[in-house]
């Protein structure tokens, strides 16, 4: 059996314990091995519950103590190419959370930085290796439903994002935070690149949150087409009050392909003629993607100890970030936006 | 076009209400003419529903006035023969309610007077009319699940049925008021014929409704060994509380069959991630088998208009009868009844 | 009970059917009366159908004999106006086929002619009368779900349109012939009209059809910004090869709802596990809205018959043509367009 | 962190991989030590996919080298007696897979040196662990449908058993190797013992698999009174073709509660109107209950590491064994079989 890949968790929020609970529960090959945060308390709370006695307040602490051999960064966009760029320097394979960065030249610089450090990029974009969206994906390969004429995917989350989150200056807002995901689905499924791209936008709970940042948007519907002369639409909502949603429709030459569905649970109960049937949605995107985090971690570890590049990486992260800026231009200019506005160089 | 069939409603309840629902709104053909109850008021409400002038308190003074061609018979199960009987003589065609009768000799009876005196007799068993189960019927009759080997059929209402329908003494109780159609669907999509049965019956909710009949039961469980060597399920559950609940599942030798489901409509409402999806259910029978109610009596008054035999008879009528006799039994001697202990002629 | 509405077909094609078949079987009131077909074969062959005696090959052929008191248009676009305000000036009540017309022009002399000669107008929009579009619409109303933020609306058929319907110089293209239902749901169930249209389009399959025609496309993707804030997509895809699919999403401040399913009957078919499950799907849109039709009719004669206007009528009708012609000019020029570049006037 | 408990496989077939897949890949505290299995050939397959040094072709041979704390037995049921009974006089703990045995004479050994030698004993009851299962579980517990009046539990598998599997008297057929968790399902959820049984079988395809065996059997529908006067019912179809199917429904005082559905995942496909809708069923029982197996074992691990009885033991074994055992003679003897016929002692 290969040796174990001895990681450390740059960031110990939310995303930080998905990952952690993936590696200590079920991946034998992935070791946790330290965990970095800038704040103490999160540092520690983390650090408790998996036993992990490595704590550092900074990568650069982490680095010099150096027995790791990957970092899995969860941290705030805004601090991702800094990270990675420092982690790659230091010879450590990357795994990076989405969105990837800010800007194309963030992006630009840590695809840079990992290849010329020789060390291996996998962006987590793990529906990629959920079981539904992967069966999809060999359908559409194989040509069940033949060439792909339209994709919708949609992400609506339950709850408002942190003020970072959902502010364009620090983030660019929710097109990048709720739906990063969905940018990658629908350009991995209609096997295209975006060619131009046009985005609505509406604000309806802003004032009842009481967030008054410029830009803010709650609601936002993107209008994509490929440069295969295929559509797409993404929406996202958030907050959408009602659970985790994130489904995907397809309709191709030869017929249709639907992924996912808003129930969770095969649990139907119902006790009142007036009221109706009732069943689990799903709750939070831990829940829903269950499987597809494990298999992402999996796929890194196994990837690093084969020494081989992993299935999503920069590029596939850098056209998501594309996809953002040029949608959130369209919508502060109403008016579609061209890719190549946006990216000079549209490397696939 | 063939003329009108000249319709008396004998019965003024629930069943006839549907069942002049469909003649006035949905079937040409069919003339509604007169009606009959014993009971004034409910005569006079259900003939000011349908502008019906022509109304008697007695079937016999109705066919003293004679001007109809067929009947609808929807009054309780114990006065089925003699209603039926009079209306054969008197040459009336007869479209009738389940269940047909109480014994095997007044099935006999009934389907004796309505050869002799040349009327047609129809059933009600409105499922065979049903868009759902007579596309099953069709795929189980192309062979595409192979020869059915279990099939399951239950029927749960909602609410607590009428005295007399659930006193052994007045109606045979549950099995035939509750369970009538499951034992012709059964039967006809099994395509044999019952050789024993075994029935479990429980009563959860006879003291909180105060019922202090004998025997009284409120769930049933029938357990059916079919000439052909085929098993049978039947489940009956009333009051069941939470709507009306119709459903089928057959497996062949080649492969399962589902025909309904719980939801009443392709609505999906969540506002809540902790309550989860609410779907409605169906309410009630009528809703559940609209298009069954329309069709059954749009046959009926095309095969009166045709003078040709409806596709489901007073032979089935005579099975679902025997199947009940025998369950009971069954229950209240603990112990499988051979139908060959309750009929001498097994005629099919 | 009130009299007979006398009701003249005007067209005798498919949708003459769906309707003729309404009236015979399904609503007393509602005489079907007269037909007028250009084509003699079409006219004779559906009136075979419904044994129609009164023939005539054009309208005013119909009004000279002059004895109906409404009609019913299902001709192609660009006749309606024509027959429409024909109709009106001789005092027939209209029930006209979606879509309205093909210019604002057009709708306006139909909806004044309707005014001036005092008679009652229905569109032809019977996702209004669809148990589960009104089920939705009721829950809207209800607030269940809030205020709607966002609303999809999809409407894929099967087979390829006919040539004039396919064209934009002759019928405004899919925009109008397959997503006509769509524009009125989204503005009905978002309750408020378009600000501004962007759409894309696609073709896919026109070669292979061997379609010649300037700017045919196959696959419309729709966004739509409210006056009211909300967004709205709509998506048409003709011919998507397989089966007939209308699903409408939307997302309140409350929740989500949603309407219809890929689904055509409860009934789940398993043989071989290396396939899965089989269920119908709906494969053509009188089957889908098969109560829907109905109803609508059942409205109009009604609403005859009353002397009231049909709750869904000319302005309706107005208002999802001035979004096709936003919408087509859109895509002609790649930009968003507003309702005010279209409509002087936006009644309401 | 507790330390690792040391495990050997007894049995090295299909159910051997599976708790060794979770083992190895989803349980950090469980340590894959040894495996047993009297065929060389099995042996070295299975050791082989888990880099597995220690094997042995008896657990005699095993106890001797003595380096673990626990055994896992899947091997044929007439085995398990005496492999448990060996395993606890050595001071191992005991996971044992279903039935639990042949009679309850050896339940009773097994249960008697369990409790003498002080080791741990869990059933491979792993329904008790999927989570649909015990988010139903926690459902009815919370009162949520009601005091339990009706449960109904299937099992259907894909594929013919082998040999012993299907011969009464060497694994008391399919009742005991297909039903078993169906048995202790409507137990566990109904929350009361069997009172009496009535079984029907069927045997449809025994010829053409050339099964020659008395009693056989591939299509077994059982009814249970229990105590508390709830009813149940089973069904059991094996080889039923068309994938692999577990599900349960159960109707309460106050509503009903479905678990489970035909689908094997939220993915569906059209592209053929005629033929309809395609979604994947589950094919197998490892990937039905992928989640169930994994933390069945991880409830094992915990408990050998805490020192505190699993939550599904010998009592459960044996109660499943009983019903099997009347089940048996029920349909031998065509007639209900009270469960005091069986055991003298009705512990629980």
């Amino acid at each position: 059996m290969s040796s174990s890949v001895r990681i450390c968790l740059v960031g110990a929020g939310r995303a930080a314990k998905v990952h952690a609970n993936s590696l200590v529960h079920h991946i034998p090959g992935g070791e946790l091995s330290a965990i970095v945060d800038s704040s103490r308390e999160a540092l520690n709370a983390t650090a408790e519950l998996y036993g992990l006695e490595k704590r550092y307040l900074s990568l650069e602490d982490a680095l010099v103590a150096n027995d790791f051999d990957a970092v899995v960064i969860t941290t705030p966009t805004f601090t991702h190419a800094d990270l990675a760029v420092r982690a790659a320097k230091a010879g450590k394979h990357i795994f990076l959370e989405k969105p990837m960065a800010l800007s194309l030249e963030e992006c630009d610089a840590i695809i840079a930085a990992a290849h010329d450090n020789g060390v291996l990029l996998q962006l987590g974009f793990m529906r990629r290796f959920d079981p539904e969206f992967t069966a999809a994906a060999e359908r559409i390969e194989a040509g069940d439903i033949g060439q792909p004429m339209m994709i919708k995917s949609l992400t609506h989350g339950p709850g408002l994002p942190p003020p970072w989150a959902r502010d364009l200056t620090t983030s660019n807002g929710m097109l990048a935070e709720v739906n990063s995901h969905d940018w990658d689905t629908v350009r991995w499924l209609m096997g295209s690149d975006y060619e131009r791209i046009y985005v609505e936008v509406a604000n309806f709970k802003g004032d009842a949150h009481g967030v008054k940042t410029e830009n803010f948007y709650d609601n936002a519907l993107t209008s994509i087409r490929f440069k295969n002369g295929g559509l797409g639409s993404i929406s996202g909502v958030c907050p959408c009050n009602y659970g985790y949603d994130a489904r995907v429709e397809i309709v191709g030459e030869k017929g249709i392909l639907q992924i996912g569905e808003l129930k969770g649970q095969a649990l139907v109960i119902c006790t009142d003629r007036d009221q109706g049937l009732i069943t689990p949605i799903y709750r939070t995107w831990p829940q829903r993607f269950e499987w597809g985090y494990i298999r992402e971690m999996k796929h890194f570890v196994e990837c690093v100890q084969a020494g081989i590049q992993p299935k999503v990486g920069g590029i596939d992260g850098r056209w998501a970030v594309a996809g953002v800026l040029a949608g959130t231009r369209s919508f502060l200019e109403a008016r579609p936006v061209y890719l190549n506005e946006i990216m000079k160089d549209e490397r696939n």
